[in-house]
């Protein structure tokens, strides 16, 4: 087991070669650090700026063998880490971070509200259900309209289906592909936030800003931040990501998405238990990124500073909007980040621009 | 030969795989770039975050010839690069920046002053000297104490020896191996600027404030950035940069290191047609630094800003002082850059640690 905190010269493995891989992957090798990357996908984002790749498949045990034995920190860039392959890892002499309590919450949207609100971190009303008949049996409780999520599994707007009256049920049951789900009362926010923050292996808490959110189709299309808010609900929210990271005993960065219902209360739509692309905006707002917070944390150094210098409007580019780039390129107040990804299918996340402005 | 403005996707190629290459590959990648670099050495620091590397000597022509044709474009971390090697490159396709004028200039001290004195780059009084004789021949003009350097291949104080009086003539010539040579005149400066600026392909030029530098035994100790300077004279340097990098028709990102007289005269020092390591503090004191204002430039792409928002003090740390590491790593306003180097021999480059301060 390796020692804490990490020298310099350690490995850090990522599980996961996107471009949250290959961000945390620059982050730990300004640090100093060797990074491999375990993607099935050949040549990966990630994997064409770390010192290797394994290519394999998540749950492939010879290669969480190797990659856990290779590697004195393993981490991830998304949450569905099957829990066997973590396990697997920390077996070959890996330290797994964020750990597998954080994992099996962020991978199941029942067990995900039932710990926040556990917690004290408040979400909308909700309910478990497996069946047209249990979605009928909820639907006066959580009331209409109301949204029917897959437990496991979704993202990005996928999974989902809207039920508007009884009679849409079946429909929407069907859409979901008739499994396991989860669900959720509408919340009647005005915005959404979100909560960049991060945890040690001392159990420091540092809490970047928040950044207000912008949705399209599903797909987060801008961050602004720090956002526009009252000092006591900022306080709040700072609160609810503490109770989460420590109900957690959680190490890493996390991922915190809000609903602002305007009124000084703020509901905790979901969480990720990773980097997030709502802090996309810290690479040129604040001094430590939250990529290198990341690093800092799972490989036991101090937390870095989180206070903001600059107010940045982050913006994904999607599919051909890459296209962009040379024009994006010549704004001086525009820092283009680009992800390396050959083909820019619709909707995929090829790069992002953080808009710099004096706070 | 690549299209320019080099799209995203393109491979970039390195010439020397330290720490300058790191840094250089790093921010390639941050513009979606691919980098492969050159390096005798296998695993060298910026060979560990790029896509690839190739082993093999600088002069290698068969490394050449497959590294010419991979990469689109092909930049350097150190001006002692063989001009047949460049010729080579060129031959096999990739654009080279900076290009031979400024390699050519920069591997010859006599060539160098000559040139800069040209361009209206004044320098210290100098004189071109083959033997003991030569100097003899020589000292009344340049005057006592002078510096007797090899022309060529002499870096961080080495390669240099002071004459402080006829006697020590012979000696002075046997320390520097007895090779075609340049005497200096010594320069009766207050303090040490430099001056790091960068040219694009469409002769734009971008210009950082100066920093102020502290050298210990021929190495650079720490940069002060922006250097405390007064307008006209900080005008005049900024000139002095446009003259030179128009002089050599350069592209890419040139350190220049200046004396200041104290009484508003700057000499020219020593160029270096490359990223500078007095140019570390850009890192967090500007939004686009010293190494992506390089690969935006030799890529054709508009130069980044070159504002600073902030005030940093840049120190290098050599051999064992790395060890440090965990000390600064728990200082919110320092922020470290390490570079993967395993051995820590003493007075090696091995991270450097920039102090940020609002400004």
């Amino acid at each position: 087991m390796a020692d804490l905190p990490l020298p310099p010269g350690s490995t850090i493995g990522i599980l996961g070669g996107g471009q949250l891989g290959r961000m945390l992957s620059q982050a730990a090798s300004r640090l100093g650090f060797d990074v491999v990357i375990l993607d099935p996908e050949e040549n990966s984002p990630a994997g064409r700026v770390s010192r290797g790749q394994i290519v394999a498949a998540y749950d492939d045990p010879t290669a969480l063998n190797v990659f856990g034995r290779v590697c004195d920190v393993v981490t991830f860039e998304f949450e569905n880490v099957p829990a066997a392959s973590v396990e697997r890892l920390a077996e070959a002499g890996a330290l797994v971070a964020p750990g597998p309590t954080a994992l099996a919450v962020a991978q199941d949207r029942v067990d995900e509200k039932t710990f926040l609100n556990a917690v004290g971190a408040t979400t909308v009303k909700f309910a478990a259900v497996d069946s047209v008949d249990d979605i009928m049996a909820e639907l006066d409780q959580v009331g209409l309209p109301c949204l029917l999520k897959t437990r496991r599994d979704g993202y990005d707007g996928k999974g989902q289906a809207w039920i508007r009256d009884y009679t849409n049920v079946p429909e929407a049951w069907a859409a979901i592909g008739g499994r396991p789900a989860i669900l959720e009362a509408k919340a009647a926010f005005t915005r959404e936030l979100s909560i960049i923050a991060a945890r040690g292996r001392d159990g420091a808490v540092a809490v970047y800003p928040l950044g207000e959110n912008k949705h399209a189709g599903g797909v987060l299309r801008t961050t602004n931040a720090p956002a526009q808010i009252d000092a006591k609900t900022e306080k709040r929210a700072k609160a609810i990501a503490a109770s989460i990271l420590d109900g957690l005993a959680y190490v890493g960065v996390i991922g915190i998405e809000l609903f602002d219902l305007g009124n000084g209360t703020l509901l905790v739509n979901e969480i990720a238990p990773r980097v997030h692309n709502t802090g996309h905006w810290t690479q040129d707002g604040c001094v430590c990124d939250q990529f290198e917070q990341h690093i800092r944390a799972v490989a036991g150094w101090p937390l870095g500073p989180t206070k903001a210098h600059a107010q940045v409007e982050m913006t994904n580019l999607l599919g051909d909007e890459v296209e962009q780039w040379s024009k994006l390129a010549a704004k001086p107040d525009q820092r283009l980040h680009l992800y390396g990804k050959a083909e820019a299918r619709p909707g995929r996340k090829m790069a992002h621009v953080n808009r710099v402005r004096p706070l």
